[in-house]
């Protein structure tokens, strides 16, 4: 695919460049690796999807010229914050100056995120893309990139100007770029903004063009009074926002109904893809943030793997509708990333079975009568 | 529960002793840590099925006198192998001396169970409880422990005798103990044994009073017929043994339909839950040996975890038998205690969140407006 589906004013140069250089994953060498999986010292596919992983992340190596053999380490997860206007909007259990708090939360290291990345030895980045204040003392790990002061509510208008969300999704890619220059093999996505499943379940509708009802849910907690209100607040920012369905321009449905750190995460799903990098997607919101890159440039898929399906109801129906099958399934809905840090050894195990399991012919054990 | 379903011919001292020792879990904690949970900076509930695990675990060590906490480390596996007469009827793929082979790829390093337990940083012990053939070379992690040169051919009449199964229930009380006396905090199940899927076949048939049909398998890869063929095997297995239904004594049905291995596997469960630590148990094999231990008593289910969902089809039917939800799902079928080596991680998440997260108040957070 090329760029035509984006309108030649609603793509900056590092946003062009990028997508030109996205292409489809080249799985011609797939029977060999087939072939040596079959040959590891296992009952023929008994290792079910974690063959399938092993499969994928050694093809991704291969096209990037890193060789023939899977690698998931290291692994880095990009948590990305912003604020979120139609918070106002009473769509949150919590309060705006919640994003802040948390960031200053992962800055500390209390929050989920950090303590499941410390579990999984899977590094951590925090990136400011807007969040509500000043921005953020320098802090290891931290990466002040503050593209404005949250979104406007999208139930009035749009949610960011269309340079600013070019700005956010560049900001993603160069995120992806650092990642690929310092020799990160596998990045992951995670996100911070109260009031952001609102967003998502907006973006979800118009790119798909689903009734907010039937994918709008309780985010952080809400009744079911609460959820109607919700799908209310939905529907009004796609009548608010002229929103075409299906939408021609992805870009322009992206400003109009998203957030700052769901563009920023587009823009590094598109960065992965662009330079051969495994991404792994978190839940609901991060979702929404592959959607729009997946619509900007649909080989995104080749390149990308789901962590779990999140507890948030609609999240199961967006990824029936992506036919796509998350790693783990834990009724998780806490976004952050906490999900792909949980996902990543499984990868790893996955790589280390195709790297260093022996075959029968090395270790002296007989096939089965199949393969005799 | 006490000894009555055990006839007093079919106990040994360590046995008897064992079961007189457990006891059904404390739970009168449980509210405490539940508000020890909901305090952690995100919203309630929101980490879904870790915060389940993460309340069984502190139960556990509270059980345990070890503290508040709860510890998913040290981790160790022990992988227990024993040859089955019964492969002599055509029920696997493999001949009957892949179990031996594949205990020399166990000590080598190449297996699956050993590439998965590197992975996860979790320990592996190799036992042998009754493979054919001479005892191995000593090995480090290696334990001789050989207590006959396999089963019988259950199609044909006993598995072993009840001394004999004694003995290996035996041998699983003493290697929970040693792990409780050298520290370990999580105990997982693995096992190898060509044809060991018609052992746990009958063991599920007889204990849960399921048609054999009902539950059959391809194992390592049988085809349609040579289920039919197996499901034969198995119910001439049932006939041959006179199995009542339901069994008044489970060591008898265990020693008549069970294996050297899968005996071993449901002594250590019954050793963990007397010395109060967590077991985690693997897939279609492993969860036969649990529901033997289950038989003989049944608090073993206060300390057990399930690793994963095999792909073996009868797994999901007895596991949603015995009302219990596996905490991965990847469609693996290989034994040798690998789902476990791959849950291990996701428990030790678990506990890192309980012990590790912030509060809303350490952390400066505000709560939901349900909590204010």
């Amino acid at each position: 695919m090329s760029l035509s589906s984006i309108s030649s004013g609603s793509t900056g140069t590092i946003l062009q460049e990028c997508t030109a250089a996205i292409s489809a994953l080249n799985k011609s060498a797939t029977p060999d690796i087939q072939a040596r999986l079959d040959n590891l010292t296992k009952p023929r596919g008994s290792l079910g999807r974690l063959e399938d992983l092993a499969l994928r992340l050694t093809l991704i190596s291969m096209a990037a010229g890193r060789g023939n053999l899977p690698q998931a380490d290291p692994a880095r997860i990009y948590t990305c914050a912003a604020d979120h206007g139609v918070a106002a909007r009473g769509v949150s259990k919590f309060p705006q100056e919640v994003t802040r708090q948390m960031v200053f939360n992962f800055l500390n290291g209390g929050a989920a995120v950090n303590v499941f990345t410390r579990s999984s030895d899977v590094e951590l980045r925090v990136v400011d893309v807007g969040v509500k204040g000043a921005d953020f003392a320098d802090t290891p790990g931290l990466l002040n990139r503050k593209i404005a002061q949250g979104t406007a509510d999208i139930s009035a208008g749009p949610a960011m100007s269309l340079q600013e969300c070019i700005s956010a999704v560049e900001l993603g890619i160069s995120l992806a770029e650092q990642a690929a220059n310092e020799g990160i093999r596998v990045v992951g996505t995670g996100e911070m903004g109260i009031a952001n499943t609102t967003a998502a379940t907006a973006l979800y509708c118009a790119y798909l063009d689903l009734p907010p009802e039937t994918i709008t849910g309780p985010g952080t907690g809400l009744n079911e009074q609460e959820i109607r209100h919700k799908a209310g607040v939905v529907g009004r920012a796609l009548q608010t926002n002229h929103v075409e369905l299906p939408p021609a321009d992805p870009m322009r449905t992206l400003a109009a109904l998203g957030g700052l750190e769901i563009a920023c995460l587009s823009g590094l799903i598109l960065g992965c893809a662009r330079r051969k990098l495994a991404v792994v997607i978190d839940g609901f919101i991060s979702t929404a943030a592959y959607v729009a890159a997946w619509k900007i440039h649909p080989s995104v898929g080749d390149y990308a793997f789901f962590a779990h399906g999140s507890a948030e109801p609609g999240h199961s129906v967006i990824l029936h509708h992506l036919r796509v099958r998350p790693i783990l399934d834990l009724g998780m809905r806490l976004g952050e990333g906490t999900g792909v840090a949980l996902a990543i050894p499984i990868l790893r195990a996955a790589a280390a079975m195709y790297n260093n399991m022996a075959s029968f012919a090395d270790a002296g054990v007989s096939g089965s009568d199949d393969s005799a």
